[in-house]
């Protein structure tokens, strides 16, 4: 199975981005975790970008805030699907989630929420599983323990 | 390989929708076009993602304009990779962004810019590229070609 | 008299929807509290709002957070009047009150303040007293109550 | 039946706001329509306000822009059931928006979205359908039509 | 010289709107303070309001949050000139700020910054100075202490 | 009667502001207009601002877009009331409409809304009312007469 | 003299952009023009500010819409002055803006106005005159001119 | 080699701008702070700015909130490179950065992001290194450690 990157701009984002990399050890799916930056370290992140995918690395997962390019210039430098997660550092992170999602014709970056971690590394199983089976049940298997989660509370709440 | 079916809430959307296709047209990738409402077609919208996995597509493209809720129902039937297009009808769209990008854990929308339909089928592209060889070679050659159309814009305004 | 049933996304939205309870229940209207998710359990959300009116519910109250799509939801699933309430949690609440308001032609959804429990409990109370004389008598009282209320503080202020 | 009024602030807002009057008409409810302003005429609104219940009003439509007071101010007047239809003229409508849906604790509006008249006008019928049966089965079948009318276009988008 | 009336539609806002009071008493300028809310005590606030000329008031200030209606409310009962403070409640006060200050044509506020009630006393001392010679000469001299204390602040950061 | 000064930032917003002379010449209040820049022609505008007093001005006008400091730049250069009309120039005009009304405290700006010109007149005009009995008298008969046009078109709108 | 460098992301900002160029000429300061993406020539881009010090450039302008990384990435290789100006393609420019202007520390971009060609040039001759005496003089010029030209608008506007 | 000035509109700002101080004094700049505001200390704020030129400044760094005009203001009476720096004070800081951003044309001000004296100085630094090779050499040589600095954080989080 094809492993997945988890790129964070600075290593202050790791409280939020570290979800994802929780997920991903729940769903058994290998991960690599590197603080790179747009700005502060572009050559060692576009040599990490551009030898991805022969790296063995089938999804790239890239969290920042403010103007949130890393995202970006990871999907610049690949044809692998790249996942932004908007980190909120100022202005609630509407500024990180517009520097993510708006990006230009031919250079994709799938947007998760703001500080949306876990849902970044659903979205880099769900697209794993496309060629796994084993993977798929699983994420299906999650879904119906969510579902029997949120029922149990509602069976809680009318309790009270 | 897989098919990729695009949903669109409503058929006014398919001026800027129709562009996904011509991409995905480009790149061979088989794809089938929808009108489905997640509020208007429940049953129908319903009925087609539960089965679009064993029906052989591999990833759903969802656009819809301001309480864009299209995409996420979409995803909560499944677990193939959703991309959602928020299409700006009102607020400039930002409206539809939100209402997209904004997922709750566990059901991500792969979320791209406002009326971003070309990247909604390059993304879709990218990840059907993941097992499948020739169309990673066809992606790397668009980006080439995609380069080069950019520096002959470069010479253009310098002869100007 | 009918009865109101109050819909929320998630449990920890309680402390803020709780506030509709509260108020129902000094009105005397019966109610049922639920947690039911658009996207966690879209079965039994579906399931409940298709039986509501004829299991005696004459007013369905929504609650959701960030990409709330749970009123629109259950309004495109009954004819029975649907109250929402954007719950704030990202963005001061922006992207719960566009994701609940902004609906299509044909699937209303009366949407009240971000966080406005109490307003979306007096509402209900307003549709019911239409064919309620009693409940129409209560809510005037009330409102009479609150006049006075706050002609006290306007006499106290002036103390000070 | 009870009837339902349409107030707007200026007979500019006329061709939007016809629109929920169509649909009241194709409904068979009857209404009655007003140019009142909160500012402008506000005795004439509040007294027309004071008196609705009793003329036979069971719902009040109340439609402006900008600092859109008057379906709060509308709202303050009457226990009956006020809908505010927040019209665009500056801002994309947002500043119209916010001052019809952010009411104060005891006195709501059931706002719909930015120029939704006709959301407005279905929200009126949906909560006088509550006690009349016929107009209930009306709704019903408007649904079912406008599904047919999203599959119509559904099947027209496969066939281009 | 005539005296300024304070309104606040709440005595929550009575920590922020209290600043104003200290300024008018500053500047020797009467005042009378009293919570009205334009939906909670309509009779009151626009009784007031009416009288508020002979009564004596030369300029009205009004401060409230979210749908703050209060200042155009009272602006629409009187020729007086009416001072809108939004207060800061929900969304940093950006929805009072729009309903305070987007006023149709005919029934002006004066709008200050959002929790400016300072702002909101100096401008009616500003005005009411207009035909008060001594107040128009405290205002030159308050100008110049507030000069000369930025300047003595300015001294201060030199030295450290 | 003290004289009203109406100083825009550009002659391009001549359309927008001449709106405010129209009303004051109807009102018989004599004014002055002026093109003066914050930036551009700073001295100038100091200049007039400094005198505007003792020239016989009781209230200024200031109209500007975008960073739209000039309302400002007036207000800090006397103490005669300064309203600020935010225009329209980019962004629907809320960078101008916050560059003008979140001044800091000490120097208040009497904020109308974006491009509303005619309620800086009816503001102006009000002030000056203050200490001219008849100035009072017009402004009483001119919301008489629009009370009447508002009306008239309830009447009209009745008749369609 | 140094010379600038003025880079588009895309030759549909011509219009736009070609006004620095412009006023660079009106200063006599040398410029190049170029089209180069962040992500569809990041290699041309990289190369070509990698080398602008050494190749006699001063500063460099950047001009991107929508997710505006151009100026941010440009910055990243040099440290030259960049100087930002968000293009208006979406959402009125402000999703250009902040993706422009929120850069993290140690990487500034000297962000101007959405649109703000003209102001990147003046910016851009403001930093080279620091070091050429004929230049400033030429700014303190067309300041004069500025002041000039808006003084006969005040002229002309008084004579209407 | 010339001095930068660090102004700010209230010492209030001395803990974000103090980071500005900090950075200049690293980098050996010679620079003096100010308290000086555009609307209680305007004579200073000009005679500063006019004769800053020459007094051996090369670059002001003016840092304001909410309606920030400062940095506009001193823009306006001096050729020299101006960089704002907007305050968060309400609304995350959005009215200051568009306060300080949206300049009209001949007036640049060079913004940086909310709250972002650490990059006002490095700018201010860059500008100045045009004409001092040391200066441009330390530059490259913080980008050097800042690079390094990264990288080794990223081979932290991969040793956790």
């Amino acid at each position: 199975m094809k492993k997945v990157a988890i790129i964070m701009g600075s290593d202050s984002d790791l409280p939020v981005v570290g979800k994802a990399a929780d997920i991903l050890q729940d769903f058994g799916v290998e991960y690599e975790m590197h603080v790179y930056s747009a700005h502060r370290t572009p050559v060692e992140c576009r040599e990490f970008t551009a030898n991805a995918r022969k790296n063995g690395f089938g999804v790239i997962i890239a969290a920042a805030g403010m103007a949130a390019h890393l995202a970006g210039a990871i999907a610049a430098g690949t044809t692998l699907p790249v996942i932004g997660i908007p980190i909120n550092s100022q202005l609630g992170g509407i500024d990180a989630l517009l520097s993510t999602v708006q990006m230009p014709s031919g250079i994709p970056v799938a947007t998760v929420a703001i500080d949306g971690a876990k849902n970044a590394a659903f979205l880099a199983v769900e697209i794993l599983a496309l060629s796994d089976e084993t993977l798929a049940e699983k994420l299906e298997a999650y879904r119906v323990k969510n579902t029997e989660d949120t029922l149990k509370k509602d069976r809680n709440i009318n309790n009270k």
